[in-house]
């Protein structure tokens, strides 16, 4: 895989490279007894609010508290065992693929390094550390991750777990879309759309690739930040296009400046559209989620319910699956969205 | 029932007044479609941390966000019909028990009156206002709101829906520790022990009579906080005993001046014992299951998980449940609780 992606034609990239529905079947295998099965809850309150009939996927319930594990533990355990099994692993991340990747190799016995920006949350930073990886920070403005990364794989014989652009890390995501048409099943219900939050798309990748099996009628919507709704726009345009920015949105988690190349040929022919939703909006479903919900999302892990909440997925008289990613949020970030804290 | 409990023997009470685990079956029943199906939660860090095997039956996901609308959906499904049914239902409550019977009254279609006391959280009353529900104030240290109630029972014709001293309302409430027998199955669980928070001791009654018959192995701890503990000391003393203080305490959920008779006739056999744990202890409590379970938990919700957190009750080697009751607080209180607020 190349350190730094470029804007490649679909053409280019080899279809044993792309994952398949069997490949999450087999993630689900792998992370049975590992991996929290998060609940599929409802609400009444939210239904009647929204018009909607209301699944709720609360991954900040996951191991690590984000669905990041996922794909973590399902890219660690299929690293190669014997002689040619790496030293360590390393992985860059802002702050929820590093705490998955942290707790997923400390359950297999390989240490972790993981570089982080220098801005990320302080309780992402203190979770890594706690799942006993070693934390590298960087300066998001003037360094590449990418290249630290690589370094540091060369230096110390380690694997590079990429935060989205990998099949098995893409098929270890799709275990959460697998579980929410399972236990929709179980109450009699049929997903008609679904919004997850999207970053680089490994997500929506493996959540399009298991819906496509499992549930082929309903349609999957991303959920960004505006300003870095480059998965949006891309989707819009048929090819990838990337942010201005590359910091300064209040959903730390989502901050990928392109889509990436597997991802986005998975998702370009599976999703629906994108969804853009402002940081107002955002700390108005963190409140949400608080008052009615009482989960704790973190900013990103809360565009999903953002778009539904604001109307701009239009889920009126429907059954919509909401994917709340994480919930890795400092308590003065959450107060504050909440109506709670200092201003 | 009286309006004013006095300090009756166990004797007194007939014996077509205790509710049975048939009763916790057909409560069951009732609820299914209308209350939520709380999951069981586990997490790795939480059994880490105490050295035990813990499952958190959060029902601040419940329906109104506390276990109460258990017991007031399955009383007020009973109502008479007919000619006989009451015109209205009335209820005096802290806040948890009024909302449970707003939204029940609201599915069922009968007006409700609710008789809450002035320094109620501020969200629990207009909750229960939101329900559909009328609401009157009244003042904690002069007035007795049974009094209130049974005044407006007979100026209406209206039923009164107690909060725990009544055979449905218990039975209802045992549907929760159903459930977490039965889930636990699931996973291969049968918890050694399970700790509940206690007010006037409804909800233990109902979960003592499910565990009884569905794991009588299970031993039952109430939780209360410091000098709110009469279910603690009653439980010791083997008679009823009365708190001191009626107000003051930070969880506003768990005031009520001692244990129910037939609640505590209930109790005595098959708690056993109890825990008292300090504010500070509380909102410790709800900080972790902030920052790690990324659960909202109101002060009384919290209380059965700081006991587990202190090791008040020592679960090192054990698998525990631990029933968290509720999800109605403040942003303000929560948010000074978790550290993120204004102090």
């Amino acid at each position: 895989m190349p350190s730094t992606p470029s804007l490649q034609t679909a053409a280019e990239i080899p279809t044993e490279r792309l994952p398949t529905f069997a490949d999450i079947e087999a993630a689900a295998g792998r992370l049975a007894g590992h991996a929290v099965v998060t609940p599929l809850l409802t609400n009444a309150e939210l239904d009647r609010e929204t018009g909607a009939r209301v699944l709720i996927k609360p991954e900040m319930l996951q191991r690590t508290c984000s669905f990041k594990f996922r794909g973590a533990y399902n890219k660690i355990s299929r690293l190669a065992v014997g002689p040619e099994r790496p030293r360590a692993v390393v992985a860059y991340s802002s702050g929820n693929h590093a705490q998955g990747v942290a707790a997923a190799a400390a359950l297999a016995g390989i240490p972790a390094v993981i570089v982080m920006p220098s801005d990320a949350p302080a309780i992402k930073v203190s979770n890594t550390k706690g799942y006993g990886a070693e934390v590298i920070l960087y300066d998001r403005r003037t360094e590449q991750r990418e290249e630290i990364a690589a370094r540091i794989a060369a230096e110390r014989s380690a694997a590079i777990i990429p935060p989205y652009e990998d099949p098995d890390v893409i098929a270890g995501q799709g275990t959460a879309a697998r579980e929410i048409v399972l236990q929709a099943r179980e109450i009699g219900a049929v997903p008609d759309l679904l919004v997850a939050p999207c970053s680089g798309g490994g997500l929506l990748a493996g959540t399009a690739l298991a819906m496509e099996t499992l549930s082929p009628n309903t349609r999957i919507y991303s959920a960004e930040p505006e300003g870095f709704d480059d998965m949006r726009r891309s989707l819009a345009a048929g090819r990838r296009v990337e942010n201005e920015a590359v910091s300064g949105s209040f959903c730390d988690a989502l901050l990928a400046r392109r889509p990436g190349e597997i991802t986005f040929e998975i998702n370009r022919k599976r999703l629906a559209g994108g969804v853009a939703v402002t940081d107002a909006e955002v700390a108005a479903a963190m409140e949400y989620a608080f008052r009615v919900l009482k989960l704790v999302t973190e900013p990103g892990g809360a565009v999903g319910l953002a778009a539904l909440l604001t109307g701009k997925l239009d889920a009126r008289g429907r059954t919509v699956a909401v994917l709340c990613s994480g919930g890795n949020v400092d308590a003065g970030t959450f107060c504050k969205a909440v109506g709670g804290g200092t201003s």
